[in-house]
């Protein structure tokens, strides 16, 4: 413990919710803080993580149960008893609302409005409006679910250095807040992705929700100096008050040399100048006083029952309903893709730059029960198991099935260590792990490579004629952060 | 000139040829070298390298103008009085001949025989064998050109220890050399690609060119043991001997987490043990006489006049010679691909982990001039130009031209600075460098990720209707190693 919390304040930075949980906007309702990021195209999508002491998150549902477009940067607020999320999809901003986040939210609505990064403020007078990219704000209709008036630019953008290297200016992911006198107006600058330099968070703020503004001379409020930094990319920031007085900051980074996992979301405290500035500062009791976890192991399995799959599980788009049956009490039965067209595999979080992700199941028919790592449809690793035999899984070659034994269920494992991946197998009734002659370098799969912000993440998908039953999975992670 | 060498030395590793230039098979003629390599698709293929010092290698001809399947590892010897080149391709063998290396090679023959990497040797009664992947040998006739009775296994591969962290088993490029009483057989085992410390080189002898093998004690000859060396998944030797009676081995290498530029050619001396078998040995005189460059900075530089690109220009597969025209004494003239559905840009070799370039160009019509950095048509990155305006090329993201005004020739440059890749444009006449504000990590595209054995190179293409010149390119590199 004593280790993780001085390399944490060293580092200025905790994770919070580890995996590809990127643009995190964050709601305080009473004692309870609920969180939601972009989604993409992973369904369910919006997933809502909850926490009291701002260090422990849970996955406690899921605004979108349908596929609406590609999801980025959305917002989360709490208005007139309602959390409500805005979001971009489709080219253009949706919302949608409900009175208990870890249940059913309403089928979102479309506002017309084509630009991304929604951030939402009410001001005094009670009139809301929405901030958006590029500096760009549109008013809302009292209930928040229309558009009123103009697109307007009413933010001019900090200054950086011509020198540092980022991905581009894109002044994105808007976050208002009121303090005292003032709204304070932070934003991100220099991209999102690409050199590890790239991103930043700066703030401005000004006596009105629309300006003028100020930029604060504490800019950049947080950067990624250097590759020799933990987190990359750092950026994406919103401010807010926490328990007893203490203000944080949620933002998003790419671990070192681990795009393949996506950004993370990062925690930092800040502190307050006697001029209203606010700055990020470790040094105070507050911060020293997080509960930060004891190390960042992580284990999670399941054993397939009917309603047990967590929140880390996606699809991507459409979730392929027609091919999963439950039997009683578990196993998951998942029909072969057979003559669908319709190759989507089931998708599990990696949160670690160290891995294993291993399934127990049996395949019936002339199915191929494959356990990949899986960015997507044309990029992707595995291993394939079916009555045949055994094989690797690449897009850009096809190789042999090599013969298998197997009696009992088979055992199938990945080995993922620092993005180098192996492959084990065994009869479920047997000890010893097999290690199939294949070991693979997956660290370009990832959004720097292949775009569309996705992550690198154990799969699994039935393939052709019959079927195969999961009776349980096992995921164990670890991280040097 | 000193730390250079110092360097070379503690790593028993000098790069000869830079580049995507695996595989290499060299032969010696008099005081003359050639070697060649896998070409892949690229096109022309299988360029043949001279050096008269094992030092300084230029590339002088190139044995395969027609496209043949995609080669891979070749065996280039001197045998009869003429050159000849064994290669696979399109799921067979093929030979090429010639008297003259630097100029017109025969018409590739087929060779019914369907495994990769010959490996060829002339016996003592001269009886001709072509040594196979996998431990295979099939005879061939006296003129070398006919495959005569069946394919036999005759060799069982070296066994290393089973936590050594590699690709795959795959046993491959077996090269064979007679010296005094044996015949010695050096074989790549451990995969080629994936983890760092994949790959290795091996050795065997037998009395006779079939067997039976002794492995040698020395083994493994050369083995990448961790991703902190400098060179990743060393392999595929071949010895040979050189000048003064002095030994040596080439072989390729990636440079340490630099898989974009594909596998280089590295050499390093050997010594014989009283028991007759060989080892990497820097500690002699003869190595150390070695004349190295004084640094690993480069320049190359052409004014597109006919006949004067340099054959690291290749395209992949054929060449769509029907777009390529050259005015009287240069610029070359390329026509857009306009309906031709020919998307295939003209590819310049990519050779150091820091490289600059630069074209000179003029555009007519409605053709789009891209520079780009490229892998295959669906992984790329680049700059478009066009009179409407520049714009970023990604396949994965459209984005909008950004208006330019040019009223002379445009010249556009990449800066690839260790995977981040920057772009500039500017008029000719003007002298300030304009920034395109993207810069994007190209770290992952490399055969890795994405299959084939490409490399990350620079290129050009003119799409739309329309045309482009090309008044001249400038390419400057440099590297650690």
């Amino acid at each position: 413990m004593t280790d993780y919390y001085q390399k944490t304040v060293n580092d200025e930075a905790l994770p919070i919710v580890r995996g590809n949980y990127a643009d995190p906007s964050i709601v305080k309702v009473g004692n309870d803080y609920y969180m939601t990021h972009s989604s993409y195209e992973y369904m369910p999508g919006l997933i809502i993580w909850h926490s009291t002491d701002l260090i422990h998150w849970e996955a406690v549902g899921a605004a979108l149960k349908e596929f609406n477009g590609i999801v980025w940067a959305p917002e989360l607020v709490y208005e007139q008893g309602e959390f409500v999320i805005y979001f971009p999809a489709n080219r253009m901003n949706w919302v949608t609302k409900t009175k208990d986040p870890r249940g059913d939210w309403s089928r979102p609505i479309p506002l017309e409005v084509n630009v991304i990064d929604p951030g939402h403020i009410t001001d005094d007078h009670g009139t809301r409006y929405l901030h958006l990219a590029g500096g760009h704000v549109v008013e809302l209709s009292d209930d928040g679910l229309k558009v009123e008036g103009e697109l307007k630019k009413v933010y001019e953008h900090w200054i950086y250095p011509s020198d540092w290297i980022v991905e581009g200016c894109s002044p994105e992911g808007p976050k208002l807040v009121k303090k005292a006198d003032y709204y304070y107006y932070t934003i991100a600058l220099g991209g999102t992705s690409g050199p590890p330099t790239s991103h930043m968070i700066v703030s401005s703020r000004s006596k009105t929700p629309t300006g003028p503004w100020e930029h604060s001379p504490e800019n950049p409020i947080i950067r990624t100096k250097s590759k020799d930094e933990k987190w990359w990319s750092k950026g994406h920031g919103t401010i807010f008050e926490g328990p007893d007085e203490q203000w944080y900051i949620v933002y998003h980074a790419y671990e070192e040399n681990l795009h393949t996992i996506g950004r993370q979301t990062l925690i930092s405290p800040i502190t307050w100048t006697e001029d209203g500035w606010y700055r990020v500062d470790v040094a105070n009791n507050e911060w020293k006083a997080l509960d930060a976890p004891a190390e960042s192991v992580e284990e999670s399995a399941d054993r397939f029952r009917e309603g047990s799959l967590s929140l880390y599980w996606q699809w991507k788009r459409t979730v392929p309903l027609f091919r999963y049956w439950y039997e009683q009490s578990g196993p998951l039965k998942i029909l072969g893709t057979a003559d669908s067209g319709d190759y989507s595999p089931m998708l599990y979080m990696a949160r670690h730059r160290y891995y294993t992700f291993e399934i127990e199941a049996s395949v019936t028919g002339d199915a191929e029960l494959q356990l990949l790592v899986f960015y997507d449809q044309d990029h992707y690793v595995g291993i394939g198991f079916s009555q045949d035999g055994i094989r690797v899984l690449r897009p850009y070659k096809q190789v042999g099935k090599k013969p298998v034994t197997v009696k009992n269920k088979i055992r199938l494992k990945i080995i993922n260590h620092d993005h180098i991946v192996r492959f084990q197998y065994r009869d479920s009734e047997e000890a010893e792990w097999q290690n199939y002659d294949k070991v693979l370098d997956t660290s370009g799969l990832n959004h720097n490579t292949l775009g569309g912000f996705l992550s690198l993440r154990p799969g699994i998908e039935v393939t052709g004629k019959g079927s195969a039953k999961l009776y349980s999975y096992h995921y164990q992670g670890k991280s040097d952060v």
